[in-house]
Formats: C-alpha cells, structure tokens, sequence
C-alpha cells in the first residue's frame, strides 16, 4: 500500500488527486489532507479518505474545522507549521505537493529533508528555489516527480536514460486561446475570454498564464531545475491539440514524445503509480488526426521571453518575474489593466531589481515582497492613466 | 570495445551499418563480414574494416573471393555453414542480422544458442520462424534488439516497461507511393512508380513491399513476435510523413512515441549502441510542421489483410504468405503482372494451403517451397490471361 500526503487537497489539482486515488483502489491511501482556507471542503474530504491528519494554512479556518465534526482521531493542524508537518509526517511515503504558491517552499525543503518521494505540483517552488534548493543539495531528481503535463511528458521520455545522453527538451505550448491574434486585437481580450483555455480545465491565474505565455515560462525554468538543463536546451513548440505533451531529444537524433488526451488526471496519476503503469480513469488514445507544431509567437506573447531573461538573470530575479506577473494578472482579472499590460508590469519591475545571487530563503523573501509593491505601483500607475 | 558480426554486410543495411560503425569510431569493431554472393564489395569491405572472417553463402562466389587479394589472417568461409559460423564467431558480442530471406533463420538460431546480443534486421527470421522460435524456446527478447524503423521505435518506448503495462501498438506506415490512389488508377501503376519510395531509400523488395502495405503486414507479424502481443493489440496507422516511427500505448492511457527524420542509419545505431546513445550521423530533429495519422486502405490494400489472416492461422501460413509474396512482386517487378495481382496471388496461395501447427524447421522449408511453386503457377495463370 502506498500512504500519501496531499498538500493542496481542496484545489484544481488536489481535487483530481484524490479522484484518481479513488479510481486507484485500496493500495493507495490518503494519510494527510492539507490546504489553504477552504475549511468546509476539506472537512468533506477528511470524511470521506479518514486521514490521519488534516491541516489548513489559514489559522482561522484552522480554528473552524475544529469545530465542524470529523471522524475521530484525526490530528488537526494550521499555519506553515502545519504545513510542514504534513510534508514530513512520518506515515506518508509519497508527498503531493498540488498548493499553490511559494509558500510551498518550506513544506517541499521538509519532504526533501525527510526522504519522501514528491509528486510536485507546486510550480512557484522550483521557479523561485531551484537555484537555492541546488546550492543546499537538496534536489534530487530521483524523488521529484513532476505532477506538470509537460514535465512528466518529459520525465516519461526520459525513462533511465543519462544525463549526458540528452541534447534538449521540446516544451509544447498550446498557445492558449489568442494564439495568432493580431497585437492590437490582443489589447482588447477581457479576463472572460482568456479565461476559455482551448484544451486544458484549470484554475483560474493558470489558465491567464497560458493565455499570455507566461505558464510555460515559469515551465521552462521549472524544467530547467527538474532535469538539470541549459537554459538553452530548452524549446518552446506551439502544439495547439495538447496531444504530445512534451519531447526529448537524444544526442544521437532521436526524439521521444508522450501523447494522450489533455487530462490532468493522467500526469497526476502517473506520479501516483511510477514506476509502475495502472489502469485509470483516462480514456484510450485516438491516434488519428493532425498534430501540427509552430514557432511561439515571441512578439505578441513577451511574457515567455521575460521567463527566459528572468531565469538567465539568475539569482532572485525568477522570484521577481513571478511576484510581478501574479500582481499583474491579479489586475487584469479585475480589469484593471489591458491583458497586453500583464508584461509591461513584469518588465518594469524586473528592470527595477537587481538580483542578488546565492540567495537565501530570506532574500527570495524578501524580492518577492518588493517585487509586488513595485508591481502594484506601476498596475497603479497603468490603471490611472487616460486611455 | 564492442565486437560486431555484420551478415548481410553487402545490402542496404549491411552497408548503412557499416557507415554507422565508422562514424562510431574505435569504440566499435567488425570482426565478421558476411554476405550472400558480392565477393568483390565484400572484398573492399574486408579491406577496410579488416575482420577476423568473411562468409560468402554462394560458393562460387566464395570461391572467387579465396583468389582476390585480401588483407592477412582473413579466415573465408560459405555456405550456410559459413553464415553459422559467422553468427557465432566466438569473439562477437553483437551480431546483426541484415540478411534478406528465411535462409537468415539457422544463423539467428546459432546466434541466440551462443548467447549473443542480436541486431535483428531480417524480417523473415520471425515472420516464418517467430512461433517455432517461442517453441524452442529461444526468443529471449532481451536479446534481441530490432532494426527495423517501426520495431525499433517500439523497443525504445516500452524502455523499462512491463510487459502487462502495454495495452496496445500502433505501426506507423508511411502509405507508400499509391496510399490515397483510386483503385483503377493502382491497375496500372509500373514498377518503376512503385519504386520511388516518398520517405524511405532501401531495396527494391523493401519498397515494392511498401506499396503494397506486405511490408507493414510483415512487420505486424515481426511485432507480435518481438514484443510478445496479441494480434489484437497491433494497429496500423497510415502517417505520411515518416516521423513518428511507431507508438506504444500503456495501460493507463500514456502513448510514449519516438521520432525522428527517416533515416535507417537512427535505428541501425540504437541497436549498435543500446543501452547507451552516441552521437552519429543522424542530422538534429526539426520539431516544426504537421503530423497526419489516418486509417489505413484495407480495400485497395488488402496484402496488410493477408498478413493479418496469415498470422492468426498461425502455423506454417506466414511462411506461405511470405514465399508468396516474393514470387509475386518478383514477376510485378518483371512487369508480367500487375501491381493489383500481386495480392491476388498470395490469395490464392494461401487458399491452396492447410498450416501446419507445432511445425519444425522442415516443415516451413517445405510450405515455403510448396507455396513458391505454386505461386508461379497462379502468377503463369495470370500471365497467361488475355488482357
């Protein structure tokens, strides 16, 4: 039997976590439910999989669920303590890691620390730590699965082959919903229309990611930590099906793909089972049709770029790109500010910040906070503007 | 350092292999060539990789080649004592087996008993053999890395994999010159059109083979022997461009393909090189462009059919499907029948014949020649015909 942890339980990806333990069956079992603020979902979810633990971040939504009736003997902890605890508790083999945010970090250091097994989720981890989690030694790819489509497309492409046997990476982008949309047509897409993402159902500040291109940015650096890679290794290849999930090129030419129907159940379940391969709830592969690949659009959709730039600045400018692009997508889905304004904010932020390199937890911190002050600045600035 | 025999030295294969091997450089050492009945490559191979032993299976030709001056310390030998011979030279680690025809199958025998690793390009060592194989209990698949493109694919994607994890194969095909072709048009179509393979350059057999879809049917046969499937669990899927060599799907919903340019000299070197990637010849992968997958034409293609029929009769079938085939696409090539004819011989063939289950190597030998026979005697009828 395999005990899991499940940091994130009441979101997007959470959900369908536990959607495909169910589908797994008995050798799979939920041993702590942890989340942010949603105290009445989690306490269904904690009667439904009887965990040994349940935790909330939100202390006050900590103190509710202590008051709601859940079945007995289930522990009850909060804030990032909690956290933690759920990512190091002893029971669990296996630690998914589906909350959103940097917040995830500490959590993540602890289940490293503890010898777990991670499925991770959490992009904002590796995006903001990755450089720190290498200084401190702590990444090791053996025991991060990653939860992401495209990076267990390329975790799968990547079986047992060598480090040194790989050329580079094939990262597919759907595009989104604007993919070849003339620029001034791009100024004027509401926070509705962005929010229809072609392929993939997820939550909302993803699904603007996708749309603006800046989800496979913040991907490109995740992969870039996940599989110990060059920045330019890394490719971005618009795939507007979401079929092939990812590619991996060998240095003797050859390419291996993953394929399936755009169901976030599939990766999650794949991290759920590695090494081994179950019968789940995704349905059999299609093989017939088109699959057409293009070149990203890097003018309209600078955003993937700034990624780029951010990652090649090192440092704590990664945690600045993405501190600046959640205040500035924040604005956007309030319609404060144009969806082509999302990498004016981040780009007058990131040239604000001078990145301090060999960062600490603190640092990361630290530019984090100024980054989303100097980005609501500059939002303000935006939105006071005549237009 | 790796020791390689290379049988079939002189065909397509044999002298792409030896391409891929000097590319590989000092790593990577011929130590037998063998051949059919070219004395006078075989003798400029002989010069320049400087075996340890060369087989001729014509004796005449060995003969001539005993008088033309070779390097020192060649050991000559021929027959299919000599083809034996150079499948278990003792300081071969590896031996590949590009030899055309069912005459490849005692050498593969010999190979498997001393325990060598195979490269296995001859198509008709399984197709015919492949039941008698699993009876004799030698089809140690470990050891028996395919060459073809499609099976090489498949080998790459289930990698590690278990056996109960794979639900299904898809065989790509390229359609060949005629895929799309109305059926009064195919009537007419002369060697010479079928002979211009649009993705693939190899031998004229090969090619014909290819137009007809036998060649996808063969290598449906070869799969279920390779991999160890059930006949159900083989797809065919017409994919024009050439670039995803084949899929496999898993159980949970997975499809893991590999890509690349076709070029023989990818999979020639992964059988080389396995389990480890070199750098070689084969030119960097160009992500870009559109990928089509569509049903095959059992109509106007009905060889893939007969492949089919064949292996689910089991038996001694296959071999007569294949003895047949030869004799057609030999008088197809000879323009004396028609492209259209050639499945109707090896219909009617087929229809002639009772399989022999449990069958030993005599008795396919025997189907094989029985099957000839009576081939050129359908193809005579047809012949004969007033057009």
């Amino acid at each position: 039997m395999k005990k899991i942890a499940l940091i994130g339980s009441t979101g997007s990806i959470g959900r369908q976590t536990l959607e495909v333990i169910t589908s797994l069956g008995e050798q799979y079992r939920v041993v702590v439910l942890a989340a942010g603020k949603n105290d009445q979902l989690i306490a269904e979810q904690a009667k439904r999989f009887r965990p040994e633990m349940v935790s909330l971040f939100d202390n006050e939504a900590a103190e509710r669920l202590k008051k709601s009736p859940l079945p007995e003997n289930i522990a009850i902890t909060s804030g990032l303590e909690g956290q933690i605890a759920a990512a190091e508790w002893p029971e669990a083999e296996l630690v998914v890691m589906a909350q959103v945010g940097f917040s995830g970090f500490q959590p993540l250091i602890a289940a490293l620390k503890a010898g777990k097994t991670i499925a991770l989720a959490n992009k904002e981890s590796l995006v903001v730590g990755g450089d720190l989690l290498e200084r401190l030694n702590l990444l090791d790819r053996k025991r991060i699965i990653p939860v992401d489509s495209e990076h267990s497309a390329i975790w799968q492409a990547i079986g047992t082959a060598k480090q040194q046997e790989i050329s580079k990476v094939y990262l597919t982008a759907s595009g989104g919903p604007f993919f070849g949309m003339p620029g001034e047509q791009l100024e004027r897409v509401t926070p509705e229309q962005a929010l229809k993402h072609p392929n993939w159902s997820m939550g909302p500040k993803i699904t603007i990611d996708s749309a603006t291109m800046m989800n496979k940015g913040l991907e490109v650096i995740e992969a870039r930590w996940l599989f110990d890679l060059e920045l330019s290794q890394i490719n971005v290849v618009v795939h507007r099906q979401s079929i092939v999930h990812s590619m991996v090129e060998y240095i003797d030419g050859t390419v291996m793909a993953q394929l399936g129907s755009p169901d976030m159940r599939a990766p999650i379940q794949h991290a759920l089972t590695f090494p081994a391969r179950k019968k789940g709830l995704i349905k059999a592969y299609n093989p017939f049709g088109s699959l057409t690949f293009e070149e990203p659009d890097r003018k309209n959709f600078p955003c993937l770029d700034l990624a780029y730039r951010a990652s090649e600045a090192g440092g704590t400018m990664p945690a600045v790109l993405n501190a600046a692009n959640e205040v500035a997508v924040k604005y956007f889905l309030k319609e404060k500010i144009k969806f082509t304004e999302i990498p004016v904010v981040i780009d007058a932020v990131m040239a604000d910040h001078l990145p301090v390199r060999d960062y600490s937890l603190e640092d990361a911190v630290k530019a984090d906070l100024q980054a989303r002050e100097k980005a609501e600045l500059v939002a303000g600035q935006l939105i006071g503007r005549v237009r």
